[in-house]
């Protein structure tokens, strides 16, 4: 049984999300975020600053981050992946600061071109710069449920990160389902050894809500989403991502979990985000409304 | 917590699946459910007998089941809408029938033209003439979980169906989520007030597996499914229907919970069924692979 009675979403769609999807212009951004700003969601993950060459999706934001109308209600954040980053996200004026570790040696390579070991010591080296400026810092473990790569990640790895990165200051810890390899009872494996302040799903493999279901049961009140499930899967072409932030608050609210986020709101910003990306986005919520959308009782009704 | 070990799935993309996408040839229906049988499901809904004015995709039921290989471990299925249609199903030696009536009367009037009163009566004079041919009568309760026309289904409704068809003898009771109105909340209020022997989910809102978890807690250990994902939703073109057979053996299986399927051959199976219907199937599994698939370690790999 599940005892919470509120839920804490992080908006990601306009990072993470759209790190994932072909560049969209700075005007596209802002309109994004600022409708996301007004469907009641409190927390939005807005930009990373990363080199240009390495992800021209995130070029302007600098811009996007200037133009956007920022509602003091709402805690804005954004990734960085190094020391140059941070300078850069403080000097904006950022409060949260995010940064990515792999638990798998594997992955942390491919991506961030060094050992998980060295990424240790970089963080360790981050954390008392992010604090002199006054924001914190947040580390993702990624790969925590799996690699594609290594396959499964003892929970041990994933504990021994975390243990790491506690101990060198970092103020919260999340656990990111990199490529969707989460599964109910990889939530509950790993969640047994090692608790996080915050789960970053995908649902590339259709578990998606039955992981945040999972964690719920287990006490985790805090999860990433992506509006209208902006963000692909880079393993699995046509593969979904982030598990959409509309299906996500249609499943809590209607167990009678707040997430202070209007449903309708929300499924106009992602009517709004496929015309903005021109493409079809894979929320199901998106494609078929609400469970209390009622059809024209004119219409054929047939099935089971 | 689940304490489930094993699970019954009846594979229903021949029947049920089929009924909702354009019409394919009798050959391959046939090789459709020819490579199910060689999965290790061990359900198959194979046909339905209903005319083929009101359901052109089933018109050549007779001659699907006369072709397929009939294996004697699998239990094989038919729906029928009338007693015409037990008929026929009788007579091409069906032994597993089943029949569909709605706890929403609204529903049931745009479904089968008449009342849910009505629709009880009609199943009250089908079961003496199942069982005298030495055949079982299943009950589906359409709109168990909310109705697109009524909105929620009060679960007394349910239970008062379920009631009243146990009293007239039928043999098992399935709960169908016609419109993808459940989720974990509406699974765990309805199966509070009565139990089902088998569920039939769908994926239109993204709570499938979600609600498949709940039940498992509540001790339910069959359930419908379609292969690939086969089937879309008659009320949101675009949105899925029936929960995918891949996505489903996927999760139980890392669970610990047999199904008797081979999940490699399965998903074979789906990628099958996107060649005889011509469209991408809506499962996740079909398309990212399971999760214990591993990618070139040459392939770019970035994200959280």
């Amino acid at each position: 049984m599940i005892a919470i009675t509120s839920v804490s979403i992080r908006e990601v769609a306009p990072r993470d999300g759209l790190q994932n999807e072909d560049p969209i212009p700075t005007d596209a951004k802002v309109r994004l975020i600022d409708a996301l700003s007004t469907t009641g969601v409190r927390r939005i993950e807005a930009v990373s600053f990363v080199h240009p060459k390495a992800i021209p999706q995130m070029a302007d934001a600098d811009q996007v981050w200037a133009r956007i109308a920022k509602d003091p209600r709402i805690r804005y954040s954004a990734l960085i992946p190094n020391t140059r980053g941070a300078q850069r996200a403080i000097a904006a004026g950022f409060r949260e600061i995010e940064v990515v570790v792999s638990a798998s040696d594997t992955h942390n390579r491919r991506n961030l071109n060094r050992s998980t070991a060295e990424s240790l010591d970089d963080i360790a080296g981050l954390i008392p710069l992010v604090h002199d400026a006054g924001a914190t810092l947040e580390v993702i473990v990624a790969t925590s449920f799996g690699c594609p790569f290594e396959g499964d990640i003892d929970p041990d790895r994933v504990a021994a990160v975390v243990a790491r990165v506690r101990a060198d200051g970092a103020d919260r810890i999340a656990f990111g389902d990199t490529t969707g390899m989460a599964t109910p009872r990889r939530v509950r494996d790993l969640l047994s050894a090692v608790r996080p302040d915050l789960l970053h799903f995908h649902n590339t493999r259709g578990t998606g809500l039955a992981n945040v279901l999972t964690a719920l049961e287990l006490g985790v009140t805090e999860f990433d989403a992506s509006v209208g499930g902006i963000g692909g899967c880079p393993y699995a072409p046509g593969a979904s991502g982030n598990i959409a932030t509309d299906e996500l608050v249609h499943m809590l609210e209607d167990m009678g979990i707040a997430t202070g986020i209007d449903l309708d709101a929300l499924i106009e910003v992602a009517e709004l985000a496929e015309k903005l990306l021109g493409r079809t986005l894979p929320s199901a919520v998106l494609r078929a409304g609400p469970r209390t959308r009622l059809v024209d009782a004119g219409r054929p009704a047939t099935g089971r």
